[in-house]
């Protein structure tokens, strides 16, 4: 059978994060988007509140829940009247229901029909998640019973306008993800998803979790949306949309409500051990702490439940701005601080540099930020070492290599004894280097990113040791007849002058050093000069 | 003659920041706290409407533009009720408006008469702003005249009950600052101020503006609140206060406002750029952009001041629950990035450590986060380091060094093959290291902070070398008869092992070292106990 397919649209792109438009039959939502889990028998803000106040205009109800506790009232009215909500609607199956109790009593079949009856307008197959579990065995028999049933229900499928979701299943086992990505994305769903990644993100594993989304992205069609089922706390949205997922849900704002945890956008603090409420929604711009504790239990619920609603949908827009900005990758660095778990998640990514690199857009609204090494791995920087190294030939004309620190000045041109150098050497080639971009050819100097990349000093021991490996690189492949190796004081650079000087012996290059300090002379200007000619 | 000095109560400390009480005739000020300026000429939110919608209880009025434009009305109807200010007011002298339009209309002298008969909570006398002057002359006679001022206005001083500000200038000049808070010290003024730094902040030298204020710091009485006038932008405020700012002002919600700029706690937006408003603030939730710009001009510039309020109010919730955490450090980490010159200003810290150290509180409600090679100057590891250094003594009964890489585990004995080592050894003292706390030995491993510290891994090299070499200064300083170094294969280490190797030859120490994977099996087990036992 052939389902709707083309109903995804992406409109701008920062890494693999992607604000686009997803068309159902209710409407269309605006990615990235979270999902707020309804839960039809408590549910602390009631749908239509979530649509007027919040905004939100599409959620997600249990259809197991739904089928289990009201079957026929839920069929004969449908869902969107049921719950009360005039939007979309996305259903999930039950499949998270069957691995915390496990067996559930309803059959891939039933929970295609009964999702079909009640007229969702985004279903999943019931399937098999994996969760966190560390046996092979029976994780590959969740991803080979997901792919049965994914077959199962798509022969049985009657609706051509719901959407409908392919599960990937494999959990830590990467190659069983992709393994099942790779299966999955042969059958036609209009979106995929990655599943229950819950219990990982409840243990912290969030550098984990990158390398399941990561392991699916790269082997999931780019054109379909991706969903990442329970992405739980808003601290890790940021994350998963840069690493390409586009839609989420979450209860998280409900679950943390009843055990009286406020949500914050890089943590969880307990609501009553807070003296300030630090946030200006309007739940929180209306009591403060000691009035709060006031309140009854159900009220305390309620309030805390919007709160932390607020930080969600806040968190998504933020999101949705940065990559707007194309500050994607500065607002990751941000989030990273959130908790070393989250850290070690964000330095997870350099692993996957290449593909990142691959997809992420060229030019950007704004200029960069580097703040430390993690920065290295971000794809502007990775491009560029790239194209470097593949396509850069120095122009005939330069026979002395001059190898500059990098100024402060930008362009760099602009600093004052580059600017002499430049009147006075047309032989002299000036390279500058301590950037993080490794080494940058005078000529490249004011093309975009690099005189658009704000840079925080001093740079860190990797960007050195990285930007110094590059001059190696580079002085051994090119050729000049001379080379002059300007050194800051400011830094131990003994071993790399000495490694410069054994690349030149063997190349038959002249090689010579000096040394300047931080605030250059006129001295220093005619000692360069003097170098250069001699 | 003596002015009120007994009014400021800390109740609370992290870092420099503390949550304290400044009383003041009209009411308690809980610091830190921002004084939202207002402009009696135009004023987007309303003072009452400050009291009442936003719950801030002090604001602050430029008195030169009151007496220029008002004088004796609000002479006669006092500061409160002139502006419908039913809380705590402070006001300013003047000092800026000569600052930037050259001599400004009324003597020293008469402003500390204005600012008595209008009644006013806390006042400033006429000092002479510095500026962001690189002439050292000019600075000089500015720091002179500013103290030769403060002795004239405390002469005529009639209001005892009346907070009175001594401001500090000197501007980049840290000679001059530290000269003028040494003598303004000695005055017998309730609160001290940092003079115009708005300037350097515009200029986004916020590098410059930490040494500035750590300076004046170090020579002020600690037991008295320091201000930092025009402070700006709300990104900044958390470093300011972990610097021991006590009070701000701003007028930057309403400045920003009127240029169209939307503030965010970590940047500033152009709000015609904006696709999302990223908040949930009264302002902000009631509004899309789209809407926004349908508004008039005055609409919006009203609602665009209040949610610059909102942002600039929620940022100092979010540093006064920081505080009270103890996580005022990992919140720089997260400010740090909002501004590769924010990152500059945050390591500049590090040149203060020992004085922050020495002043940061030594217990803390939850445990500490370590994020990268910055966190080395925190005052939790500095502090550890110190004593280990100065207090620490090897117990006899270990003669046997086992040098062994940080486990995952906390507490580190949990570790199994460290379980082993300590059943099967008593002799072999247990030392880690590869840990930002440089080195660790066994029986320190479960006190605080120690066990209570998440380290985000990989390490960074600054944190490797730093750990390396106070391995080094501790085998060359402590009795052993023999040293087992255990090294991880992941790391290269070649150069630290001959160094070890070295300082043991030279103290005939027996040296041995051996490789181990990440995974320890129980043929690693076995060869370290050979190793320990030969």
């Amino acid at each position: 059978m052939t389902l709707e397919l083309d109903n995804f649209e992406v409109q701008y792109k920062d890494l693999l994060g992607r604000i686009g438009e997803l068309k159902t039959k209710s409407g269309v939502i605006e990615t990235p988007h979270m999902f707020p889990v309804i839960n039809p028998l408590i549910q602390p803000i009631a749908p239509e509140v979530i649509k007027k106040e919040f905004k939100i205009n599409a959620v997600m109800v249990n259809a197991y829940l739904l089928k289990k506790n009201f079957g026929s009232e839920a069929v004969s009215r449908g869902v969107h009247k049921f719950i009360n909500f005039d939007g979309i609607i996305s259903t999930d199956s039950g499949a998270y229901q069957a691995l915390i109790y496990g067996e559930i009593k309803a059959s891939p079949e039933e929970m295609v029909e009964f999702q079909e009856a009640i007229k969702t307008d985004v279903a999943i197959i019931l399937d098999v998640p994996t969760g966190y579990d560390e046996n092979r065995e029976k994780a590959e028999w969740t991803v080979k019973e997901t792919l049965r049933r994914a077959d199962l229900s798509l022969k049985i499928i009657k609706e051509k306008n719901i959407l409908w979701i392919g599960p990937i299943q494999g959990g830590i086992h990467l190659d069983l993800v992709s393994l099942c990505a790779k299966e999955m994305s042969k059958k036609p769903f209009s979106i995929y998803a990655l599943g229950s990644p819950t219990k990982i993100m409840e243990h912290y594993l969030f550098d984990k979790l990158i390398e399941m989304i990561m392991t699916a992205k790269m082997n999931l069609p780019l054109n379909k949306p991706l969903h990442l089922f329970g992405a739980g706390h808003p601290m890790i949205f940021a994350l998963a949309v840069a690493c390409g997922c586009d839609i989420f849900d979450s209860a998280a704002y409900a679950i943390f409500a009843r055990k009286g945890k406020y949500l914050t956008e890089s943590g969880t603090l307990d609501v009553n051990e807070l003296e300030y409420f630090p946030c200006s929604c309007k739940a929180c711009s209306n009591y403060n702490p000691k009035e709060f504790k006031l309140l009854s239990k159900n009220e305390q619920e309620k309030i805390l439940a919007e709160h932390n609603l607020w930080i969600c949908q806040e968190e998504i827009k933020r999101i949705k701005q940065a990559i707007l900005n194309g500050r994607l990758w500065e607002f990751l660095e941000i989030k990273a601080r959130a908790h070393p778990s989250v850290m070690e998640a964000f330095r997870k990514i350099s692993k996957y540099k290449i593909f990142l690199e691959k997809h992420s857009p060229s030019i950007k609204r704004k200029g960069l930020f580097y703040f430390g090494d993690e920065g290295l791995s971000r794809p502007e920087i990775i491009r560029y070492k790239l194209r470097l190294e593949k396509n850069y030939i120095k122009p005939r004309k330069w026979s002395i290599l001059v190898l500059f620190p990098t100024p402060k000045e930008k362009p760099f041109y602009r600093n004052w004894i580059v600017t002499k150098i430049l009147k006075e050497n047309y032989k002299a080639h000036i390279c500058f280097y301590l950037t993080p971009f490794g080494l940058i050819p005078i000529e490249l100097s004011d093309v975009y990113p690099i005189s658009q990349m704000e840079v925080a000093l001093p740079l860190g021991k990797e960007a050195i040791e990285n930007s110094i490996s590059e001059v190696e690189k580079y002085i051994s492949r090119c050729n000049y007849s001379r080379i002059l190796l300007i050194l800051p004081e400011s830094e131990d650079l003994e071993k790399f002058k000495n490694d410069c000087k054994k690349i030149c012996k063997n190349k038959r290059v002249k090689f010579k050093s000096i040394k300047i300090k931080e605030i250059l002379s006129e001295g220093d200007l005619k000692r360069i000069l003097k170098s250069i000619k001699a």
